[in-house]
């Protein structure tokens, strides 16, 4: 299913500001030296490899941004599939506007398809098991926002996304506020009910003691074996929400979410992916 | 040589920007549930991994935005190398404000050390030669400077800032202006004598224009065979600095040096890059 | 227990928003024209009337950035009960800086001291029973942050902080997915594992078909009548968080809390408190 | 006679900061998880109680930065009395797009008509007389604007809107400056022709002075008996404006009105008002 | 007498956004490429001609901002005359830090220094008499607050600071309003206390009508002869404020304020003025 | 040939702030209180003296931003001639509208007519030789965009437009590198090859270093006689672009065009330009 689109409200800030990085204090000098005003072009932007597609809603914004008359018309929806030399996107009029919002529409385009096709490849590893492929907070500063909505548009499921919006308590938590118990303590006496509590252990003693003490929701299970895994998974028996993370890649996850557990996450989704190749032809 | 520093008003503002986008709109919520706020930490930021560092300066700032009376000291700057379990940084106090800044540090120098050694890493292939590594506007939205600034640290140099800094003349410009001698006569009249003026040629017989039109002071070789290179080189002649654009990955770079190019720009320097492993340990 | 302080650097941007609206264009022209430079004064902030205290850090930051050569000490800290005639703050130094910051000072914390005094004798009428209050998003626009601070200064809870940080789906929504089975499949498919999931409820028949499909994990019990309220904790019998809303007042609350619901809920706490008095003696 | 209207201009930063305060990060979560995209919605902003309206241009404004396809028609302008059930708006569009506005609408909406209640409550209180009422600058931090607004809209007026825009001074200034004379002297040197002058007194004795020495346009007449505002009033004889503050109530303000004093000003209007309960149906 | 300084609260935005401005996108890249980080300079910053000062404290925190370890001290204050050849400030430091803030700091020293000079030439033509110089709305975009406050430097006085914080009515609001009666009339009935309202009268039988009528503060005598002023003067007889404007230049300014005017309003010393030559000694 | 406009996308930020600026914080009161709203204007933006045009764009922009309603229609172009009396503007519509934005639209382009004017006239005096006239960073904070605009369209060029765009080595810079041949091949080692690099050099024996060191694209020739000037342009002999600077008036331009340098640049052009006389008539 297509993922529903966010307003613009939220998005025209950040694309404002990188149509501002790369137009620079005085614009586009080249298209203002060379090319006459009333050229006009029809672009296409096209995929140059197969991918599952984010940052369309991006780029026509940006389109749209630098010069409200250029026609814009988008074929293919964020979180659809694109194959080699498909047209994604048709954009005609003045050839000013076009060059000089190009690459921005590219450079987002390009990384958010990225990260889709990244998710994408990893969910279909773990097809035929109930594991959800999820991020991290490991995402580009400034980007979240969007590198989020790719991993939704690639299938996956997002983590939290700011500190303000989940507890997550991991080793150093526990060691500041003195052990388990005491961490957990604290949160059921202060955390909110609309905030969800996932804390992190390394061995199955600490998985033990988490399913003694109570008062968390998830657990994240970091980097264990998967023979660990399995009997972690089979410990908590469904009370908690169980997550599996730590040298997650395409090769190993499809063993991992054979372990049994409900999500997997990985950074490198949006901190190592490999951008799209997309190209604007005229 | 280590780069001069930026002024960190320069900085500021994007790293106060990551910041406010990862604490959310309410602040560290596990910190403010669980960790008391009189505990003190010492933490090392530590490599995982061989790498050419960037972004310490910017890590520093980080950990000084949320808490100035933590106490930072930078062991490696950036632009040096750095090696596996090596420690970059110490940083001592408030644990609250620790943990708080963790992860914008984080995400900022792993991935701007990732820019800074994969440009070291082909810088290192082009040695014996006078060719240089540059970057391209292929960069992440609202990080050019920051990963321009990488670049420089792995011994790389900076291609444009952005459209407003120079010239360059691609194929639909030539177009729209009608043909490479219209361009560079347009360029000619109203180009300001502070702008280089760069030009893409694909083939060798538009090389053979451009010389004998003149007005340009860099040529772009697009996606030519290394002959092909060669050929142009010589018919350069060292009139214009040449510039060899297209396939260029670690494996290609040497032979393409070995043309006699002045300059090497590879956009997956900073569109594609693996983010370096640096972790933060109490 | 003292709630722990938020980083200045998410409270700066509004505080100097404030300074920047009260002072205006061109500054404190009164003290421009009148008050002569080498001036100082010796300034208390004492409490009017008895309350719970919520916006000294706020008031010290609107203090230090109009003149960071202030000195200010704060004697009572956010959360805290204070006495008519208590001093909460002495501040010390230039007359003009004083009576620049005053207004800015005093608008914030006393309107936070009204919220957290208002949530305060919520929480009083609850004791002797489970219940929690907690808040909702009618807050002022652009104060959530602050006001959400408050709650927690007088005792009571958090609910959502904005739309994006959980999910509570309400009659519109419902209707708009085609009932509850519908909602709550769409909630389970599509929800990540670290999103709360709430649902509201106003009649018992709804409140079953929420417990037979499954899937949240708050309930809200909208506009029930008490007795109601307690056929509805005995249904749910601790499956569900629940929360209580409408007509919640200081009068009504005690009765509430006594039918065994988990949190109730109260948009009055900050969309018609009253300003604590406070004031600047010199 | 209704009060024109601003230029969406300036009230539009307002309204899209706290649109975005509301929406978070990453935007009406609820919505997007199960609201189907193509569902559209009839909603009618309710009046739930008799009010004087204000707000309803920043209510449509709202609406329209979510989505400008949405259909949006105002019923009851700003400063217009409504009755209890009386429909105030319609909107008419994308379903998802009205439930992400809404909140905000409301906030904005109820606060605002919150004031200009409570200005024409007092207004009325003082019918037979040509006593005008007038607010402070005791009002919402980021607010100030509509605040003030809306009490022209209660069919008060406006005192200073900041520090910037007119003299006032109080007894810390005439302290400060050495005394009435003094003060007054400063003034006159100093001040610009198109600045209003008010000076604060609290007795008779200074009022005389103020008289003798001249410079005022308006005097400030601070938490003086009815008795006393008479014989003030006498004094001047028309010679100032005359404002009474302190103690100023519904209840007390007919009273205060009857002195003959020119203004009364109240910062119970702006910092303690009481939300209208304003709804949307569906 | 000097004038008092701002909270650099409110300096601090413009300034810095001069800095970024000038610095661009990158930095300083001659001062990155050239100068070693670890030369320091002392530099004066002097006087190349007669004039009274403005914009020290820009300059100051021109340079403090881009680096806080700058030693600066400044000899002549805002508002004082300086002559050919005297130090105005001395700064010592990093090289690279004061060559990449002395544009920005000699930009607006020079333009406001400009301006406070070009007033203190016109006041001095009007010794001996009570007229005083004011400014008009005819300012720089962006600079309005920095350019009044020079007005005040070189001992002139200001008048409306924006749109909102005074009135006055011209030609196009008489018309509009339907007379002079009537649009006194409105102001009358709707004009705050706080405002002081001024209107424009090309002729004497308008200002007759004015005087008539009431309800202004300040009469606007626009583009009359000397005679004519004279006249007016006599007609008005202390009953209201005069201002003259129009063709007033350092040649004109005696006479008109021979004719007993209050106020003489000149848009050239803030839309015409001539920089003062300063300049940055190493 | 007329400049091809920048995106408005550019130009909005500084029109929108400068409109705020003149509204003030609660906008145009005079209108408010006297104008009826439903009043229409036509009026003329018309020229008061002969000059050339520019700002032509942005006074546009400012009448639609205040009001989208507003029909605007321009008859002359930025960087056309106009004369004295000529209609270079058309705005039709509400009266609040187009008096609320008459200022900043008349503040705006009379400050950049007469930029272009004082250019234009300086570009005269050159006919017949191949010199052009540049501008420098010498320009208003906050303006530096519009003010190289008014530049092209007066028929200058433009300079560096901000420090990060060019290297311009003046003898600070050659101090502290130690000297001429230490300071090119500092820039020959470190700087981009897009980069131009200008020296400055204020004796014929600099110049000649500089020649024999190479590695400059540009020798600024500052402060020499018009004598030297023609010597030196015979040493660079073509070899390098010769730009002269200092002492450039309207009167001494013309001889120092006839030494045969490339480029004459002044200060003057930006920093103390007349305002073009513009008015609005109704």
């Amino acid at each position: 299913m297509t993922h529903p689109a966010l307003p613009n409200l939220i998005l025209e800030p950040l694309v404002r500001a990188a149509l501002m990085e790369d137009l620079g204090a005085n614009g586009d000098i080249t298209t203002l030296t060379v090319v006459p005003p009333d050229v006009t072009y029809s672009a296409r932007l096209n995929a140059r490899e197969d991918a599952v597609v984010s940052g369309m809603q991006i780029a026509e914004l940006a389109f749209r941004l630098v010069d409200p008359t250029l026609e814009v018309s988008c074929h293919v929806a964020d979180g659809q599939r694109c194959h080699v030399g498909q047209t994604l996107m048709d954009i005609h009029g003045n050839a000013a506007s076009i060059l000089s919002a190009e690459r921005v529409a590219l450079n987002f385009a390009g990384r958010l398809s990225g990260v889709a096709t990244a998710t994408a490849a990893m969910v279909q590893q773990t097809q035929g098991t109930d594991a959800r492929i999820t991020c991290t907070r490991k995402t580009t500063p400034g980007l979240r926002l969007v590198e989020k909505q790719a991993v939704l548009h690639g299938g996956g499921f997002n983590h939290r996304f700011s500190l303000s919006d989940a507890i997550l308590i991991k080793d150093n938590h526990i060691a500041a506020a003195g052990g388990v118990a005491a961490v957990l303590s604290a949160t059921k006496a202060r955390a909110s009910h609309m905030m969800k509590v996932e804390i992190e252990v390394d061995r199955l003693d600490q998985l033990a003691e988490v399913l003694t003490v109570g008062g968390a929701d998830v657990v994240l299970l970091d980097n264990m074996s998967n023979d660990t895994l399995t009997q972690a998974v089979e410990m908590v028996s469904g009370r908690l929400v169980t997550e599996a993370s730590g040298n997650v890649t395409r090769d190993s996850v499809a063993a991992i979410a054979a372990t049994g557990v409900d999500y997997i996450s990985s950074g490198a989704l949006t901190h190592s992916y490999r951008t799209v190749d997309l190209g604007l032809d005229f």
